[in-house]
């Protein structure tokens, strides 16, 4: 699939990753149109040129008039939002996403639209600890995965969209996965982590510590700060894989922690080859890199 | 305490750090010989030009000649190096280290040297998921930080030769900890951290989802690449504070585990909001980055 200039999207949600989809769809030469609830973010969007056309309410024409629209808000809003204007679509209109979670929302997402409407799940795993339309511009989507979670519902077309869309944004990898497999994965390799480092941060009050702390401890917490409310909301949407997550790496600490407090040696450097051995398939490729 | 190009250096281990020493010593002008049990790291430290003179054994020559020597072993073999080599020291000789832990280490070795040469504990925070002198080069000390940790032995020569050490290796900070005191921050910023990542690339075999991980994914398991032989013995000479730790901890990640199964949406919030704050703490100042 190619977009024609002639294409019209609508960005529904002008938070940060809304603004940065606006600002790369614009970019690359087409036509994007932006609604908002509240007026700052949509203001910002236009001032910087982000979307040609915004607004805060009765967004019926601008959704109407739509071939492509992104659902860029938590998933409860874009299920609110779906349920709403929905309707005002036109036929043969392509929708996505960019949600954390995928089971719970892709399928009612698809229940609550139109027959001739198409609703593609995706997600960008390029999430920063930033938030807000004005810094769209510092978010970078090369060398991120975008991953792609199509259904029984979806069409080769609504999956061709999806990855028009992440080429033209710049994604570097485009992987499908079935939203289970996608929430379980996102459940260790995102979820998990921020569980941690928000566990470590709130373990004690550590400021006195921070002249002292080290790279190792300002990487692994970097996350800890955190947009509440949508995390608040991500980690609900998949406690189920969450909470397993942590129960296994919790039995894993306390199995650490056993080998410690029995003296063993030779048991702990086990645990530290094969921590060693597991974490070299996860350093990045050359061509990963940024340069 | 400023260093004379008379002076005679002697570091003892030229591992990573040990090489690193004897490194910044040489290119400070100063005079620097090394020891080391094995050999490859020696002829690497003597090819490179990192020190002048090497021995493998027997080195009776030169720990007597030397005003200032640096254990750079693992905590046992300073011990070990301490109890066999102390009393060819001369008097007036000044002996730091370069350990991870201080309790139970530091006392040790005071009592074990001859009366007229003095201990003075230190810590270069400046690890890297790398050994051996061959990557020596690629250490960097700005921005880290350098802990000396005093006793009631100590004399204000001994605290100085630390910090002139501090200085000439071109460390950003120097503080000043009791071991006690030191032990219990390192078992929180840094031992914690590490047993952490160890235990999430233990928890599962995830090789299959590196594919799908992000940058928060790696920092946060960067150090799960360790040197096994001697964390463990970091991690058992100071369990008891590493056990703390963890128990603390895993309770708070628990508390999280347990708003999240029943749902409360605010109270995860407010960790969220904690974590957020107390990170904030933790950022580097504009002063500490690296061009």
């Amino acid at each position: 699939m190619t977009f024609q200039k002639t294409d019209r999207f609508l960005v529904a949600g002008l938070g940060l990753l809304g603004a940065r989809y606006a600002l790369g769809l614009t970019r690359a030469g087409l036509h994007v149109d932006g609604v908002n609830r509240s007026r700052p973010n949509l203001e910002t969007a236009l001032q910087k040129g982000y979307i040609q056309t915004g607004k805060t309410a009765d967004y019926a024409d601008l959704v109407s008039a739509a071939d492509y629209i992104i659902l860029a808000q938590t998933p409860s809003a874009m299920l609110e939002w779906a349920g709403r204007w929905g309707r005002c679509c036109k036929p043969g209109c392509l929708i996505t996403d960019l949600a954390g979670v995928k089971q719970g929302l892709v399928e009612p997402l698809q229940a609550l639209l139109p027959q001739e409407v198409e609703f593609i799940g995706s997600h960008p795993m390029a999430g920063r600890e930033l938030s807000g339309a004005q810094n769209a511009e510092l978010v970078d989507f090369f060398p991120a995965n975008f991953i792609i979670t199509p259904t029984g519902q979806n069409t080769p077309r609504g999956i061709a969209f999806a990855r028009a869309l992440a080429d033209t944004l710049g994604f570097a990898h485009v992987c499908l996965l079935s939203p289970a497999e996608h929430d379980r994965m996102i459940g260790y390799v995102s979820q998990l982590t921020h569980a941690i480092a928000v566990s470590l941060m709130c373990a004690s009050d550590n400021g006195r510590l921070a002249e002292y702390t080290g790279d190792s401890f300002r990487d692994l917490t970097r996350i800890a700060r955190i947009n509440g409310g949508m995390w608040a909301e991500l980690f609900l949407w998949n406690r189920q894989n969450l909470i397993a997550e942590i129960d296994q790496f919790t039995s894993t600490l306390q199995a650490l922690k056993e080998r410690l407090a029995t003296g063993d040696a030779e048991a702990l450097k086990e645990m530290f080859a094969l921590s060693t051995q597991r974490r070299a398939a996860f350093d990045k490729k050359p061509e990963e890199e940024k340069g």
